[in-house]
């Protein structure tokens, strides 16, 4: 339902009765939206002779001399004030103004065409704008007649209008059947050119990162943007209708999931700095100090050798005491601050230490211990140093657990939602997805639908080794052993190369996966799994979690976690304990699968990788 | 669509024909959710005669002796091992039991009844288990025979079972219509009545709080959340019918959003504690330095007065140089770390000052001026040292923004969502409403459909601030002043004695909100609007950008905002600025609205406000 499927209710409508729909105006504002001109399948021709409102940004604009046999309507007062009669004079003749750029002169009368007794002349021209209101993938031509304002005024790329016209017939074969002849500029948003950083035509994806609030303005991130919108109400689409229960998470917990990987803690990253500064700091008080002891040790030699008075050879020694005990201080907290993490905290905001959460999953749990299937899908974080084109410090993610489930039932789920959303993206945005396959990537409709068409292929962990160890023509970097991590490489030659389509690998060894995930009867290996799309890579990881309190307490203290700080987590095992498993999607990754971009930093709004600059 | 309306379809059916839809199971497990029996309008008489698999944690057990004319079937080996004799004994004479409790032995034969020659002869009892699954309010009667296992084992609340058996018309008139003949236990996990916190039947919503990982097994949480979630996707369902594009706005931000009130920082939260620990180290340090100093001073008059050679009185000056720097160093650090802040970010992290997002709207606004109608849901942040049951420092928003819009186009946005979400509440959540109507608030069902029957009444503030000046009976705590911050008093005033229904209040006073609300040609309001509900209080925020740069640079310049840090803001309205708008509704406040509820605490699930402790 709703905005994507709009077009498809339409097509609809299409298809039962040759009687197109009337004008669907945007509820909250006159306009129309370009969706629901041009994403018709008519194109829009159904609503030729309709008088539309409709805004947008200028993507390019051409001013032509004004063709012979057009009607002229009666000069209508600018809407814009302040227009010098240079301005005028160069809007009105584009031949005058591509001169005037390269002589980089505004207002030159004598180059002008004509005489000039009285106000100039107006040689009648038109511009022709190709509009975007981010809507749709597809622009609407506007044509702006010379005599409404200078037309200079809305020729540069980026500048926003709100035009009132009349929807008609393309006369010249174009791409697109319908244009808008406007009648009333209600607004223009100008754009100085020379400043506007995303003046040019073509941009890569590198240089627009520079321009994270600007660069929705460019088809490509538009586009992205909305795959990721159509993406994320699939997926909480298939929950819901799936009975699953949307969970919020929290974002600042004082569970540290160090077990997992690295964590942004309010503290620990900031803290670092601090850290540094202060053995800095501390190394060079510590060498003053010692030196004044040395220098009080030899003056109290001195005092005892030239035998003073008690009084000044003990308050010497007083002296040196005191020096003495700063200095044991200060080598003292020198080799580490470790010690001192916690009480530092007693002195945050929340009175505690506090994380960002990098694992919503172990909260997730609690949640599903009670309501049986819930998902969460929400930001996520993690401080790994990994390659930024690969990997972002805050990501959305949606994280999925099921209560009297085991590791198929997990599978299950997972293969079902990631075919799901392969359907559903072709359904709902086929525009965008053909303008990815003609921009991006020639190939990634072929691999949504692969997707969405068959069944995984399912493996074990030792199968997939067995697989590796046998082949003989590719050759891996590291030796092929039970027991290691499966790289991008390995994963990416078993779903591209041995099974062209995705897989999912279950039961890895214990070592290679959390802790708390379900050990399995050989005590070597665990119920984990996960999904390996082909070009994408690891797309899923899931797995059954240990639902049995000895064996979670075990694996706790074997990491040496801190069992008060689980405690909670125990609880879950303590008391009504049931199997449950679960599994965890990126967003950024399925985007990734679905539009070809290689750079992570291009599937989110605004990406935070370490080191980055965003707004 | 989907789980809440699983119940409407089902609803529908019924209708149509008298034909019953069959066992619907879920689709990742072989169980039946609860809500697919129970949610039907038949109460699930449909089903009777049906083998389902069901799963839920018991809500309360009672143990009695087993009827006559019930059919004994063979005694099966118990699922669950180890367990003492004295276990079955007590689990199978229900007031032997209660003796014991008192005594708080265990296993006393000498009690027992009968002889104890061999194996004990069991005594025929059955469990009557209320178990819930989280999948509706209702609990399900499932009756387990003591032949199968060793009832004292799945009696006490919380204990988690996985059942088989077959699905009866309960026989004595009751509650439910149907309840479940076990034929098979799958699955026990055990609770100690005497450990587990949440074994009381009754607990207030203030002691669960204290238990955010076990209390979402009570129906009021577990109300709450299934409203919560229900909300949410009445939230997306909206936006998406109407054409908005729903985009993740970053939580980690370099944008200090001061201007609207406190901001969690990377840094500035957990440097307090570093900041005082050094100024202490440093206090110390610096006595002992300033110490040597003299002593150093007084050496070097020594070496003078005494003539030694040259090279000892250099060293000794070159030493006395370096512990005078050091002190400088110290002393110029010692009143403040103020100034060391910038430069501490840059070893944090992100390489730069960073902040949890208390706004997102700023940041929306990027997308909106591209895409033009778009909206965010997820966490916001805050760090208002407000009354922690009315304020969460972490909270989900939906912040909407409207490219092209103007006041009213937000006013309306934002009152036909209210009404959305009211209507649709009461269709998909009826009886989890039901619930709160009984246990929480008998009003709130009557609220909410009234605010979604008629429109919402409009009054500017100016309006506002003349009907409370002519209010004569009602005493306000401050005097009524045009320009005054209306507070929860007054609105609740106008909202629930005057007018008696939601208003929107409009055309606020410049100084009462934001920098960058659109300023009226009166120069002393703004374009803001909140919506009031009677009760709840405020619901939205939201208001009319100020799209005119020169206006916007002067707020920006007036706040002391820094430029810089802004340029990107100011960029939207350097190129192609368009007239936008938008508001922010709080999620939690909703769900008060919606449920009755006091406590915000208890709208979420895992709540964070200052101090608290969560997990």
């Amino acid at each position: 339902m709703g905005s994507e499927s709009t077009l498809s209710t339409v097509n609809e409508g299409l298809r039962q009765t040759p009687l197109m729909p009337a004008v669907e105006r945007f509820k909250y504002s006159n306009r129309v939206l370009l969706r629901s001109i041009l994403g018709r399948a008519d194109g829009g021709i159904g609503l030729a002779g309709e008088k539309l409102l409709v805004g947008g940004w200028v993507k390019s604009g051409d001013e032509k001399k004004k063709p012979e046999n057009s009607v002229t309507l009666p000069p209508a007062p600018p809407v814009v004030k302040d227009v010098t009669c240079s301005e005028i004079l160069i809007s009105r003749l584009p031949i005058l103004r591509s001169i005037m750029k390269i002589l980089t002169g505004v207002g030159c009368p004598a180059l002008s065409p004509g005489k000039l007794d009285g106000p100039a002349k107006p040689v009648p021209t038109v511009a022709y704008l190709r509009i975007n209101d981010g809507s749709c993938v597809f622009n609407l031509q506007v044509i702006v007649d010379s005599y409404m304002l200078p037309l200079s005024q809305i020729l540069p790329a980026g500048t926003s209008v709100l035009v009132e016209g009349m929807l008609e017939r393309t006369k010249v074969a174009g791409k697109h059947a319908v244009e808008l002849k406007v009648e009333k500029v209600l607004h223009v948003g100008s754009v100085d050119a020379n400043k506007y950083p995303l003046s040019k035509r073509t941009l890569s994806m590198a240089f627009l990162r520079a321009y994270p609030h600007l660069r929705p303005r460019r088809t490509p991130v538009a586009s992205v943007a909305r795959i990721r919108n159509s993406l994320s109400h699939s997926a909480h689409q298939f929950f819901l209708s799936n009975g699953f229960v949307n969970v919020h998470m929290p974002i600042i917990t004082t569970t540290n999931s160090r077990a997992h990987g690295k964590v942004l803690g309010f503290a620990s990253t900031s803290n670092k700095a601090y850290d540094n500064l202060r053995n800095v700091q501390e190394a060079k008080s510590l060498e003053v100090i010692r030196t004044a002891i040395k220098e009080k040790n030899e003056r109290i030699e001195e005092l005892k050798r030239s035998n003073s008075n008690k009084e000044s050879l003990l308050i010497a020694l007083q002296d040196l005491q005191k020096a003495n005990e700063l200095a044991l201080q200060l080598e003292h907290q020198q080799p580490s601050t470790s010690r001192k993490t916690k009480e530092d905290f007693s002195e945050n905001f929340f009175g505690e230490e506090t994380y960002l959460s990098s694992y919503v999953q172990l909260h997730l749990e609690c949640y599903a211990c009670s309501l049986s299937c819930v998902y969460y899908f929400g930001p996520t974080f993690q401080a790994e140093d990994a390659l930024s084109s690969k990997s972002l410090a805050e990501s959305w993610k949606i994280e999925v657990e099921l209560a009297f489930a085991e590791l198929e039932d997990a599978m299950n789920c997972a293969e079902d939602f990631l075919m799901y959303l392969c359907h559903s993206i072709l359904e709902h945005c086929p525009h965008d997805l053909q303008f990815m396959y003609k921009r991006i990537d020639s190939k990634c409709i072929e691999r949504i639908k692969s997707m969405g068409s068959s069944p995984f292929a399912r493996i074990t962990y030792t199968e997939a080794i067995e697989i590796l160890k046998k082949e003989t023509v590719k050759k891996f970097e590291d030796k092929i052993e039970w027991g290691m991590n499966l790289s991008r490489e390995h994963e990416s030659f078993l779903a591209d190369a041995v099974y062209q389509r995705p897989i999912i690998i279950y039961d890895y060894p214990k070592d290679s996966k959390p802790f708390y995930l379900r050990i399995r009867d050989d005590a070597k290996t665990v119920s984990a799994f996960d999904i390996i799309a082909p070009k994408a890579g690891r797309l899923v990881q899931g797995g059954q979690k240990e639902e049995r309190l000895e064996k979670i307490t075990e694996s706790v203290r074997k990491l040496g976690l801190g069992e008060e700080d689980y405690d909670w987590y125990l609880d879950l095992r303590r008391y009504g304990t049931v199997k449950h498993s679960g599994f965890s999607v990126g967003l950024e990754e399925i985007v990734m699968f679905v539009t070809g971009l290689d750079d992570i930093r291009d599937t989110i709004p605004f990406p935070r990788t370490r080191g980055s600059t965003d707004t």
